[in-house]
Formats: C-alpha cells, sequence, structure tokens
C-alpha cells in the first residue's frame, strides 16, 4: 500500500465491475464539464460545495472584465437587474416548479427567514411551528426569529428515533388546526433522508397549515415537483455547482397571497421611482430585498445550464446507483473496519450522499483527506459524509475511495492524528 | 463641436486650469490602478458603482480557480470563514470604528434590519423611529418592517424643507422619550448632503434613543468618526469599489448588548457543532446570518486596500477640490443653459457628488451617455447626479464633462430623446 492514494487499485477484484459501470454511465462525459487540475484526488464533498464548472470559470472572467469593468453602471439594465428572476426561471424546472415562480436571492438562511414569516402573517392565530431535530440547525434558529416578528409561537422540534430516518409519523401526529406552518429539509444534512413531500404537505394541509421545504440538498440532484407546495427554499452551491455562498432561490405558490415581509428596493414595483411607500412588485420578483451580489449570483447560471442539460431525471438515476454502489461495497469492505452505514438503505427514502459513522471519524477524516486524497466531510460527533455529485463522480471513484479508506485503517495511519476542536471544518 | 465627445478641449481657456489641478494632485497615480479600456469615457457614477480594480480583477482569478476551483472546501478553513471578520477589519479604519466592531455580510437592506430591529429591542416601549424623506426608500422600507418585527411602532418621516438640505433642526425638535431609533443616510442618495453625525448623535443620546446611520455615500470618500455612535451600515460598492452588489458593512458599537435578531448558522459561536440551539458568537461575527456570497464578498479585500493606501485623508481633501470645481464651471458654463446646482453649496455639507436639476434631465442623460461619453445617472424626477470618486476621476475629467455637457445643449442634440419610463435605468 506504498502508493495509498496515487492512483486506481487495478488489482482490486472490483475495480472491473466500477469501469463497467463507468463505461455504461449516459453522464460519463459530463465530468470534462468541471476543472479538476488533480487526477488523484477524489472530491466527495460535492453536496457542500459543488466543483468549478469551466463555464462558469469563462463567464465569470467575461462578467468581470466586460460588465463590470468596462459597461459599469450599463450592465445594471443589460442582465444584471433581472438576474434573480432570470437565474430563478432557469431553476424552475429543475425544482418541479413553473415559470415565474422562483427567484434568486440573500443566503438560505435569509430567505428562509422571509418566506416562513411571510407564510405566518398569512396564519394569524395558529401559535405551533413543526419542524424536525434533522433539520440544518440554521433553519431552526431563523423559526424563532420569524416566529418573534410575526407576534410568538412556538417551534416544535419533533425528536427522530433514530437521528437517520425523518419522524414522519411523529410529524404527523403533531398535526392539528393550532399548526401554522410544518418546515422539514427534504433531505436532511447529516443522513441523507429523503422525505416523503407530498405525503407531509398533504399531511399539512389537511389540517390547514402552510408547508415550507428547505430543498438544499435535493436541488440539482433529486427530482421534486412543488406543485401544490406552498414554499421552498434551497441552496445552489452544492448540487447546482452556483460556487461559494452563491444566494439561494425561494419557490412561492403564485396562489398564494405571500407578502415579502422584509420588503427593500429590490422588490419595489418601480424601484427607480424611489418612492418612499414601498409597493410590491406585482411578480416574483417582490421577494428580493437588497441589492444582490452580482458575481455570486452570475455564477449559478452556467451551473445551472449544466444540470438541465444533463437532465434532473438522468442525475437522479446515476445518484441512485453511486450511492447503492457505496453502500454495497461499505458493507463489504468498511463495515469489518468497524464502520456503520448512517443513511437510509432504501434508495427511495435517500439524497446523494451517504452518512458512515465511526467511533474515530475524525481522525478518518483527517487521514482520508491528507494522505487518502479523498475528500468527505465530518458532522460532529462521528459521521464521515460521502456526497457522490452524479456530474463528476464516476464509480472507479467511489470504488477507489472505499479502499483507500479501508488501506487507512490497516495501516493505522489514524495514530498521529490528534482531535483538536475547532469552529472551522 | 464635430468631435464632441472624442477628447479634452484644449482650446478652452480653463483646461489648464485643470491639468494644473492635476499636476498636483497627490493621488493622481490611483487612476492607474482601475481598468478603464475606453479612455474618452468619463465615469462619473462611482457613486452608484465604483469601477473595477486592476487588483480585484487579478484577485479573483485567483479565487475562482484555486480557491474554490482547486482548494474547494479546504477555502472555508483557509480564508473563507472568516472573511466577513476580516473584511470588516480592514474597513473599519476607513470609517473610523475600532478593530472588531464590523463585519461584512448580506445587502445593505438586509443589514439595516437585523440592526433596526435588534436596537429596538433594546428600546421596548419606545414606539417612535426617526428618520427623514432625503433617506434612501429602502431604508424606509426596513424600518417599517423592523418595526412590525419588533411588535410595532411608529415611522416618521422628517420633511426637508428643499430637498437637498437635511431637516436637521426638525429631527431635533422631534426627539422626545418616546423615540426608540434615529436612522438617516450620512450622505444622502440625491442631493449629496451631509448630514452632521455628532450633532444628531448626541441630540438622540439626550433623548435616551439609538442612532443607526447608513453610511453607503459615506464609505471610501467622507471620513466618519464612529466613536460614541450606536449603529452602521453601508455599501462596499460604491466609494469602495468591491464591485456589483459586493455585501454590506455594519458597524455595532461594542459597548451594546444589542444581539442579531436574524439568527443564523454564521453567527453562531461554534457553527459546526449544528448545535439545535443558537448561542451567538462573542464577537461581532454573530451579526452575520446565512452563508455568505464569497466570489463579490473578496472582490472587497484588494478595493478596500487601495482607499487605505490612498488615505481617506486625502481622498477627502481631493473630493472637495473636485466637486468645488464641478460647481464653480457649472455656475459658469451650465447655469446659463437651465441647469441649477440641487446640492449643498458648502463644502463641509456635501458628499462627493453633486446634483444638477434640468427640467429635461432624463433626456440630457441620455444624450451625455449616448454622444457625451459621460457616464452620470438620473434620479427622480429632474435629478442629474455627477459622482466625483477622487481615487480615478480627474479635474480634466470635470472640466470636460462640464463641457461636454453645454456642447450637447448648444446643439440641441436633445431632440431625438424620447422619454420612455423603465423599472431600469
Amino acid at each position: 500500500m506504498a502508493e495509498l492514494g496515487m492512483g486506481p487499485f487495478p488489482d482490486s477484484a472490483g475495480f472491473a465491475e466500477a469501469q463497467a459501470h463507468d463505461a455504461a454511465d449516459a453522464l460519463a462525459e459530463f465530468r470534462s464539464r468541471f476543472i479538476s487540475d488533480d487526477p488523484e484526488l477524489i472530491y466527495l464533498d460535492g453536496n457542500s460545495l459543488g466543483r468549478l464548472p469551466a463555464a462558469t470559470s469563462d463567464h465569470l472572467e467575461e462578467v468581470i472584465a466586460q460588465e463590470w469593468g468596462s459597461r459599469l453602471i450599463g450592465s445594471w439594465g443589460e442582465g444584471w437587474w433581472t438576474l434573480g428572476r432570470d437565474t430563478g426561471d432557469l431553476l424552475a424546472p429543475l425544482i418541479g416548479a413553473e415559470p415565474g415562480s422562483v427567484v434568486v436571492a440573500d443566503s438560505t438562511t435569509v430567505c428562509l427567514f422571509k418566506l416562513a414569516w411571510g407564510a405566518l402573517r398569512l396564519r394569524p392565530g395558529r401559535t405551533r411551528v413543526i419542524t424536525d431535530d434533522l433539520n440544518f440547525p440554521t433553519d431552526l434558529y431563523v423559526l424563532e426569529a420569524a416566529t418573534e416578528a410575526a407576534g410568538g409561537g412556538d417551534v416544535e422540534v419533533i425528536q427522530s428515533h433514530d437521528g437517520i430516518n425523518g419522524p414522519v409519523e411523529a410529524v404527523e401526529a403533531a398535526l392539528d388546526a393550532d399548526v401554522a406552518l410544518v418546515t422539514l429539509s427534504h433531505v436532511v444534512f447529516k443522513s441523507g433522508y429523503l422525505y416523503d413531500m407530498r405525503r407531509i404537505t398533504e399531511a399539512a394541509h389537511e389540517v390547514g397549515a402552510m408547508v415550507l421545504w428547505d430543498l438544499s440538498h435535493s436541488a440539482g440532484v433529486v427530482p421534486t415537483d412543488l406543485s401544490g407546495v406552498d414554499l421552498a427554499v434551497g441552496c445552489t452551491y452544492k448540487y447546482l455547482n452556483g460556487g461559494p455562498g452563491a444566494p439561494a432561490f425561494m419557490y412561492v405558490n403564485p396562489e398564494l397571497p405571500l407578502e415579502n415581509p422584509l420588503a427593500g428596493w429590490w422588490g419595489h414595483r418601480r424601484p427607480f421611482d424611489f418612492d418612499l411607500e414601498y409597493r410590491p412588485a406585482a411578480d416574483i420578483a417582490r421577494f428580493q430585498t437588497g441589492t444582490m451580489p452580482i458575481l455570486s449570483l452570475a455564477a449559478i447560471t452556467p451551473a445551472a445550464q449544466i444540470v438541465a442539460e444533463a437532465g434532473i431525471g438522468r442525475i437522479r438515476a446515476k445518484s441512485v446507483a453511486l450511492t447503492d454502489y457505496l453502500i454495497e461495497l461499505a458493507d463489504e469492505v468498511l463495515s469489518p473496519l468497524g464502520f456503520t452505514i448512517a443513511s437510509p438503505r432504501e434508495a427511495a427514502r435517500r439524497g446523494s450522499h451517504v452518512s458512515l459513522r465511526h467511533p474515530d471519524a475524525w481522525r478518518v477524516v483527517q487521514a482520508m483527506i491528507d494522505e487518502g486524497r479523498v475528500v468527505p466531510d465530518f458532522r460532529e460527533p462521528d459521521n464521515i459524509r460521502l456526497g457522490l455529485a452524479p456530474l463528476y463522480v464516476s464509480f472507479a471513484d467511489v470504488h477507489n475511495a472505499v479502499h483507500r479508506i479501508a488501506g487507512l485503517m490497516r495501516e493505522d495511519r489514524l495514530s498521529k492524528y490528534r482531535r483538536q476542536r475547532s469552529t472551522v471544518t
């Protein structure tokens, strides 16, 4: 194993199988659309930050040099002003939404706040907000802020029985006529559990509650159908590859009389009249608030176009095949080494990452990155998340990653890593 | 005038004077730090969108290719995670704030919302919020949202008597023990009027109210001293040249027990613990909310470094000289053509842009851009804003811009422009 981390394992009996999967992969050519200057690196963190598309790199050069550097404020009228809506229209079919119902703006956290507060204003007198403990923590913080802004209420965090699977029945049991809003991550960030969106939405609607879905770990990789859904938000920098901290998207069902409670000039009907009175735009643009970070926003367009070209159906099919394959290999190779699967085994209930648990997870992750040239991410207390972004992760990557991890464990390369708690991982 | 818009006017008696000013300009060399591919273009809209620094162009190439493309999630631990605070520390001396009191995040509108709501929570029982009709409209919209979030209150918009000068006495007269917050633009967006920050702050403090200053048109061009000031926000893409829609900054006086009411994971004490409970960071980082748009954020650093190198004192001195010179030339050349000065004549009460009024302002602006190669901006109903960014606007630019405008008027080149109302200018 002196060559650990250096290239594939042609001696492995299973490598031929991985190669066969890759040869049959309808999306194989998309791998070359992404910049990758280290052929040995296996990047399994596209569920956190998607890779850089070559087209994005080219587009940003144009945006910076031409749109900003040369055309200057003229660019506001030549695409920048409508870029939030236009990017929303590009994303809409990818998330199963109709044109004109999606807009890009702010961060996911701020978008959640705006839609949650807006929803609570439509349900005066109802005091309960339902979510679960698998939700991304910032979503919970935001719900506290939104209920305070709306005049008070109780945010109830339903507990998962195993930390892996969504507490579907318990969420349903919590529903009554006092519930204003149910909000969950469609695919949860740690285990990758995939909620049945239709089931929860219908159950909430039966008691007159609204539903707000966080699609951060679904958008670009798990198909969704938002017809009948009230509200959704999501991140553009994971499977949509929009770049670090690229602005988030909001979906608002066009039939809802929802207003943006955090009104700003970008949501005004006639922003350049500089009215002292706020008059909301009639369309989805009213959910914009302040001036958009154009460079980060512009990066989304070419990236989302790649997802559209590949097709969300084909992406999901490959995602399921990749995660199935990873679980199969992990059962065979990693289980004997103390790893357990901390994601749903049923593909229909799983997004595009697989979490492994290991008592020494933090050190395993350090060794994987430093020596194995495999990049996962670590989530407290013992989770190793392996994100399989179908546009650039191959079956050979999955095979090699599993065997590199096994190699690290067998040679006990972990002993030199001493856990240091840090706010940054 | 066949050569209108093509180069300087060496035949003008005054051009030699402009050249003499430029020859004596201590900041003349900074002009070359900015990308400008059209030597004929006179860009007088740096008060709206600052020019692209060459250093920013280089830095962004590195951020995109290396930090995102190559180092991927590793970059979060190598500068991205702390970039909001680090950029805040870079801006702090430029706005007269102490290190650790400034952080960059979100848009100016969202930052205003967070600080205004936070301030109102510190003044329970007080129901009045004071601002003026010269404030940027989004600031007023946000105050409505913040008062609603805080449980109600009245936003009182004090009227300026002439639309140019701030209603200082009327603001002071409105102050009493029911006022929770006074918030104004330090330099107002239309006339460029510059408030006496100390006077208003002290008057507000006398009745126990807090003060929140919007420094959007001051930061990078008008020195401020925030000692004793409660709160401030501002824009980074005007005189700080941070790029289109670059995130905003917040200043919070370290002595205030202010919390961020819009809590998100980026303001958490230990964000990567993924606590279900929010625990705010002890430092200014707690005013961050969601994930930062890194490309737009990263653009601020090299731009702000140029401002720091030039020195805010020298920048202000040149700004005063430029605006004085513009007013002098406008009195002489443009007044006979129907233009009036709509900015304070006293330099101490003026920011770095000068507004002209003209009954045909909209058409004048179109002709200036299309034929004169002079870029101002138009503000309803009859304002032509001429922003003089001292780092790259020369005295010759001012001279030539005035004479080009005069040329357009004399030859009546306006008749072909028909006013079309548009939401985008």
